[in-house]
């Protein structure tokens, strides 16, 4: 059965979408932990980052920067963040998070935004890519 | 004046050091979150991940992979997590974190070891790579 992030991808599932080339994708968490945070995921379904080849790993790497630089430009914080967890969705995804102080990056503190907001910082955020 | 990375990384500080090449440095986190958590940093001082040159940054994501790959080997864990956060300490540095569940990526749960245990765990990493 399909992760939940290939669903978005294959546009199953709605979301407020960053950028998007051949083999990766990036769209705004819907349970964040700050503003602008996002979600940069191989198409390729892996579970875990340590298992991904080499070559879809490094152009993880290389597209999460891209986005991060973008994320950085357009939200008002102190640097962002990367993470890789994944304990919840067997699908490797890079947790792009805008960090104003620790909180921000525990996962345990999060914050609600109408879709208005996510709307206005995906396009904020896609406007500097 | 010297980032606490660049004084381990020279050697002024003493660590448990995991791996080392021309232009990167992994040690084990000595307040790890769990047993196996380990620092993979750039020579080169920058305070910011997203301000790291493409070379650099890619070079430290290809380093951390093959650290992680060796920490997932040796030590017992549900998979290896990475995360940037840097709000401490101004010298980019990726934590690779052996995970069993959430509370080990929440930087809020330390554990203690003694100094046979550390250098054992290193060792054991070492053995992998």
């Amino acid at each position: 059965m399909s992760s939940i992030f290939t669903k978005i991808i294959k546009g199953e599932i709605p979301c407020y979408m960053i950028a998007e080339d051949e083999d990766y994708f990036a769209f705004l968490d819907i349970n964040p932990n700050s503003k602008g945070h996002t979600l940069c995921v191989p198409k390729k379904e892996v579970d875990k980052i340590m298992d991904l080849d080499e070559e879809t790993y490094m152009g993880l790497m290389a597209f999460s920067r891209k986005v991060g630089m973008a994320i950085e430009a357009a939200i008002d914080c102190k640097r962002v963040g990367l993470t890789v967890i994944g304990l919840e969705v067997p699908h490797v995804h890079v947790h792009l998070i805008p960090l104003q102080g620790m909180r921000d990056a525990t996962f345990q503190n999060k914050i609600a935004l109408t879709p208005g907001e996510f709307e206005a910082i995906a396009q904020s955020i896609r406007s500097r890519m």
